[in-house]
């Protein structure tokens, strides 16, 4: 593929951070677009013919606007195998996405900027809309150690990196912002060991160009 | 694969349901166990070994446990490829399972029992916590209606019965329930396609042997 690779994202956004890394696994070179979310630069009608849902990230190639961060690195990784972010075993590829799913499905959708804007028009403050976003972490984050369980380390499922890792890694960052517990089980070592990675350094949101203080 | 399949699932669960349908169009055989959502049967401890989420669906596959209604969908099609729930295509199939993803990460989590109870618990009546169901329904449907424009029908993308129309389906029961509008593009005309397969009419909530009236 010689397609040039734009990121539509945001330094913060969570979604955005999971593909950043994932192209860095990949060794794939891109360039960013920011579309400020605070500002709601996500809904301006030239972001939203790219994205009608109006969500980072959206990964444009070549012709082609891709959307979801998930569904982009599926798609990075079956058209870059190497290195694979999921196992070859069917079996075991079901229990990384699964994983991964708890944090992208179950977590990240129900504490984002979108959700906690709606708790907020319905009266909750800043700390009742932040104490919300905290227990759906912890909730989750709790399940999803008992996930990886089992498993030797590194990482979640082992030695190779795989979209449980890269959907891991952002997610505690959002458990930092929201005062979250996240201790459990593995999680915090397997952070750590991620955190020893380059692609894993270059895609955290302090080292984004549009990054704020 | 000979293993028995044994469903851990509740008949209005669209994430369930979601699962019935793959099973269905895979022409595979299995056994259902209920757990009466309602009721909290997700949560009691011999439910949590299996899935330490305390969500349904599970699937298990001999030994093993699976969870997580996509990842089981993508797992049944890795193992039986025919008929495939996918596109071959690498954009194709990126494309069909980032409309899957609008439903199954960003409504239906957004809407599912577990954050209405915590809505209520935070002072909304019913009819509130309906609004707000039907509100996450609306916009993310509307924006699904818009990533599958330009493809024609049948079905989302096409001749081919994906991924995105197997989360569509169960979706638009929730919609109904909440009374969310749902009319947007293709959506009605690929469901009523949908509703002539016997995968789909199968898998249909009042089908099922808990199902209540």
């Amino acid at each position: 593929m010689t397609d040039a690779l734009v990121l539509h994202g945001f330094w913060r956004s969570t979604a955005s951070w999971r593909v950043r890394i994932a192209l860095g696994l990949k060794g794939l070179a891109w360039t960013g677009v920011a579309h400020h979310l605070r500002l709601g630069e996500q809904n301006a009608p030239k972001y939203l013919a790219l994205n009608p849902q109006g969500f980072v990230p959206a990964l444009v190639v070549g012709d082609d606007v891709l959307t979801q961060s998930m569904a982009i690195c599926e798609y990075l990784d079956d058209v870059h195998p190497e290195p694979a972010l999921l196992p070859a075993d069917a079996l075991a590829r079901a229990k990384v996405r699964a994983a991964a799913q708890v944090i992208a499905c179950d977590i990240h959708p129900v504490q984002n900027l979108k959700v906690l804007k709606m708790l907020r028009k319905r009266g909750l403050d800043e700390a009742a809309a932040n104490a919300w976003a905290a227990e759906v972490i912890e909730s989750g984050l709790s399940a999803f150690a008992k996930l990886i369980e089992g498993n030797d380390g590194p990482y979640c499922f082992g030695n190779q990196v795989t979209l449980a890792d890269i959907v891991l890694v952002p997610q505690l960052g959002n458990a930092r912002r929201f005062g979250a517990k996240f201790g459990f089980g593995r999680i915090a070592a397997v952070e750590a060991e991620c955190m020893k990675l380059p692609a894993f350094i270059d895609a955290a949101p302090d080292k984004q160009a549009d990054a704020e203080g």
